[in-house]
């Protein structure tokens, strides 16, 4: 019997269609987890002894070349699956989750997974429905970083987090959790000089509001205007 | 009743885990498809009506950029399945596969995903283990675009291609389908001029052979390591 209730992830696009007898067996397998700000949730390279649902929060994932460079490959939101490494048959995690602010989730044991896509048909496809977003969201980012220029990448990821992750709020689209100027360079493949300068062009313009903790885009479509404009590429 | 074998499909690694009970249900919506040399299996954008599996050839998957760039996101090999628009809730194509060689391919319904999926319940395991695949390979190309000079990322992209679709030989690992100067470009987000550059510097050195129709990598090891460093860095 489980004492997590399905309250907890049945509003979650991933459960959708699943029942509440169906949430419950999902449930009892799963164990909460609250990630501190800035602590991983799991290390690239690590055994993947669980898989994560993000409830609430927000995760990085990053990657760290052999050269010892980081790669930001996305933000994790709530009602996203990660460490998914046993649903694409691998044994090590892929990548590194850190909190970018305090995170609380849902751990299984991976052996749980073959389990509860019996139980669950629908968490299969709605899992691989989720992968094949990513998949083309990852598409979109080689073709960005191979024929954009610097300007017009930091545009499409500032548009595509705001798709994932804003919030519609009356002066724009409210980013509402840390996302750093070397986030945004590693995320594009420039360096935190470049962004500054960039970000600061924006600022003086109107065209976003920065903070520590929120971003703000003021004028999301000018925005992509601007960044498909050409006058201060790279 | 099914016009098509089994064996035709027996021996591929999506299918693995499957009884020849489970194939033939499979085959029995399926229609073979020829796909000459340089012509689209399917095209980007348009309606998504069929999925394939490749049973023969290569095809490119290409996006075309809003600039009308083109950009190579993989070779699809024989045992691949693609155009997968509807296991990832999607209605049109989002990209397109044209074939670098006359291509085999089987081709189902979009709408019988979900009912192949409950005959063959380790279909859509399979599948998504190649998603997960590809979405790894997809972040690696990310990683490199971000951080390598462009001449590890050439190196990368061979070796890649060695790992996933090379022939050991005698004298290498050999790559069968006719990989251009210009598809390797389109893979690494440079010029055609810089790969061509870099390739006849790798000749010269007996690091591989070229020709119209096939790649001989002569020394992977080798070609790694002339990638690490940065002599003729770009």
């Amino acid at each position: 019997m489980s004492r997590l209730d399905p309250s907890l992830i049945r509003h979650l696009a991933i459960f959708q269609s699943l029942d509440d007898d169906a949430l419950r067996a999902i449930l009892a397998e799963a164990s909460p987890r609250r990630v501190p700000k800035g602590t991983a949730m799991f290390e690239h390279g690590a055994e993947a002894h669980e898989f994560f649902l993000v409830l609430d929060g927000r995760l990085k994932v990053v990657k760290i070349t052999p050269d010892g460079e980081q790669v930001l490959i996305r933000f994790v939101i709530p009602g996203e699956v990660c460490g998914m490494a046993v649903a694409i048959g691998k044994n090590t995690y892929p990548a590194t989750a850190l909190a970018a602010t305090e995170s609380l989730a849902l751990a299984w044991p991976s052996a749980q997974w073959p389990k509860l896509c019996e139980k669950a048909p629908a968490l299969a496809a709605n899992a691989m429905q989720a992968f094949g977003q990513r998949l083309q969201e990852a598409h979109s980012r080689i073709a960005e970083l191979s024929t954009e220029e610097v300007q017009r990448r930091v545009a499409h990821a500032l548009l595509r987090l705001a798709g994932q992750a804003g919030t519609k709020v009356e002066n724009g689209v409210l980013i509402d959790f840390p996302v750093t100027r070397q986030d945004l360079a590693e995320m594009t493949g420039t360096t935190l000089h470049t962004v500054s300068r960039i970000m600061s062009v924006w600022e003086a313009s109107g065209l976003i509001e920065g903070g520590r903790q929120r971003l703000l885009l003021c004028d999301p479509h000018k925005l992509l205007v601007a960044a498909e404009g050409r006058a201060s590429g790279d």
